[in-house]
């Protein structure tokens, strides 16, 4: 097989990429398209006629992921790609879409030059990669691979539905999610197309990333319970303001954050309640996260987050409560992957650098199943999750014909050790 | 005159204020009832049957003001009396009510012991005392004291919408509240029935306030603007964090707040976008009042929190914008009138002392009109804006009959100076 012949159609990518941006929810900035929003809902509409378009034959699970399935010579375990098509609010044109367009072009040229692989292919549309207003994240790839439990489902948005009855509205099955992980030994490998997302690749003038660990998260949910007092007559010293207390933490949180290497910690939002110019606040709710590609760090931030937290709530008199969540334990890439990874770069003439992903991925839950890799673009001023996220289309090419070279690959290691 | 016979009728009081306590908006905490809500709008209706019934002859200005009126023997100017129903979001039953309805029962009782004034006496329900979604305060004060300005009306509220057009919306003249001030000479004194909203006549054990000076507030909004990228993979080094940037000023605030007496500053809200677990906050605004009796301290305190804002955003890399809204000078009440309120008290047998108000109030307008002073009583535990706030019957029938003893003495004095 000559790899040039595989290479994508950049035009076509970038259409797909031009459609799907359609999709947005015009009430928020950017390119949002949340998990179980209406323009969410009519993408997957399309996403599956497109992928239907490009010859897979589609099903969708109970979990609501997208999967389609090009058949291979052999039986046993599939090769799968695939990622996500939801977005933050507020968020870009590039962030998971990449892994689900880059695969459909992928397979348009594999089909268009008569490629046949020994192994089936599945390309997956991941249900609700992004954290939601439930508090959760990576919904499909969990589902798929068994980490969902029953506390999951209890999750509430800020309205109190549980993200259980959410998903039975749009006619998902929390029911069949508990019970429908794939067998072991359905996916012999698989692999995530995705931009980087940070500055890494840019600054080093580097075409291609191969991940060598996804990093952990843990996020939490800290509400400081103080008292609401008339802002006028209540003395600096007789308060007790959630607040300020709320305002120190994010600041503890932010030096902790500095103390590790491809570590990081970050308030991203903050409630008040009453939240009146003129009453000291009663409530401050604060939801943070630590990431980092090394367990140990993790585990020392949480526990400097829990003492200095609880001892300037102590200080301050305010009750605080910390409800961790959705923990995610640091995931190494299986180095079998990221060796084809990089031959298959090297391959195409592309230069490539190992790095760690600061962000968490659908590869990380996929990595409990099978064998997995990713391979990362570059991300124009490494911006991500805004609607300024860019990487060039000739580098989105770039990045499909690496992926294809690299399934190619793993299908021939296999159809080699059949022979 | 016998004060005896005049001392109010604390059942008939405590009916009024379950009364008007049933129009609150449920979907709040509390007794919420702000500006230009349903609820508001019909407890208002409500006040002007109850006036009515008190036998005061009533009418709407133009700016929303509900204004009674009982006739006085002689003509000249009037003795005014009154407060506001309007409540914080998640406030309490006494906050400005207790100045409107404890009216109403002394005049129920002027009329029920035929006891006829010199002077004409008004009792105002000034319309939105307290600060509303358009950050402004006293809305029907400033107007009857011509302190409104065609810019007060431009203000927005979250949405957009401006206090001109809501006014408008609700039948009040925006147009004629500029030109509508009462003239000098029109009111020879304003006395305000309150209840303290903080812990010093309680913690003393002392029935009344005499209050000397209502603070001085100034009102800042402050606007931090950092960028937005993905909290995984942007280093720490790299950010530029709206959040950690608005809670380093939060701290500030509340540092400077702890610098002089009588003196405070809260932050009362703060606002994050995008608002997403995993992404670092590219905006966070934060609403913030620094309240003092002294105009020096003021000043100095506003000075400290402009410059050490400005700092800690250019150390950050983070743009600020600072809105200082809806000033407020400290205001010394009359001497004249204090020592009138203080005669009434120690003449009932009851305990006072002299004290400044850390609340604004709608006196602090009135006294730029008329010679002013301002009754307290005592609040339980010192709590306000808040549904614990509250202050025994006994308590206001002693404030009520302490605000008809002084309009007897104020009325007095005319009458003797007039023969």
């Amino acid at each position: 097989m000559d790899l040039d012949q595989l290479a994508p159609d950049v035009d076509r990518i970038r259409q797909d990429f031009d459609d799907i941006a359609a999709f947005v929810d015009d009430s928020q900035p950017g390119w949002s398209r949340q998990v179980l929003s209406d323009p969410y809902l009519a993408s997957r509409a399309w996403v599956r006629r497109a992928m239907e378009d490009a010859g897979l034959a589609v099903h969708q699970d109970e979990a609501g992921n997208t999967i389609g399935r090009l058949a291979g010579r052999g039986g046993g375990g599939a090769l799968a790609t695939g990622s996500h098509t939801d977005t933050v609010a507020g968020g870009g044109r590039f962030d998971g879409i990449i892994g689900v367009l880059g695969a459909l072009e992928m397979v348009r040229r594999l089909r268009e030059t008569g490629t046949v692989l020994d192994h089936d292919l599945l390309v997956v549309d991941f249900l609700g990669e992004e954290p939601n207003d439930f508090g959760v994240s990576c919904v499909g790839s969990r589902s798929i691979t068994g980490s969902v439990t029953p506390a999951f489902f209890d999750q509430t948005d800020a309205a109190g539905l549980r993200l259980g009855t959410a998903l039975e509205r749009h006619g998902y099955s929390p029911h069949a999610m508990l019970s429908g992980a794939w067998q072991k030994g359905s996916v012999d490998a698989f692999v995530e197309l995705h931009i980087e997302q940070g500055p890494v690749l840019e600054r080093s003038g580097t075409q291609l990333g191969v991940v060598t660990a996804i990093a952990g998260i843990e996020r939490v949910v800290a509400t400081f319970l103080g008292r609401a007092d008339h802002a006028g007559t209540a003395s600096m010293t007789d308060r007790r303001d959630a607040l300020t207390a709320a305002a120190e933490a994010i600041l503890t949180v932010e030096q902790i954050g500095c103390t590790g290497e491809s570590s990081v910690a970050t308030t991203g939002s903050l409630e008040v309640e009453p939240g009146a110019m003129n009453v000291v606040p009663s409530l401050a709710r604060m939801w943070t996260e630590l990431r980092s590609p090394s367990a140990e760090w993790l585990g020392s931030a949480r526990r400097q987050v829990l003492d200095q937290i609880a001892a300037l709530a102590r200080r301050r008199d305010i009750e605080v409560d910390l409800q961790w969540l959705n923990d995610q334990d640091p995931v190494p890439t299986a180095t079998s992957v990221q060796d084809v990874v990089a031959s298959a770069a090297s391959a195409l003439g592309h230069s490539w650098q190992a790095m760690p992903s600061g962000a968490g991925h659908d590869a990380a839950h996929m990595a409990t199943l099978a064998p997995t890799g990713m391979i990362f673009v570059p991300s124009r001023d490494g911006r991500s999750h805004c609607p300024e996220e860019w990487t060039d289309f000739d580098d989105v090419g770039i990045g499909v014909h690496a992926l294809t070279a690299t399934l190619l690959e793993l299908d021939g290691a296999r159809a080699g050790a059949g022979r």
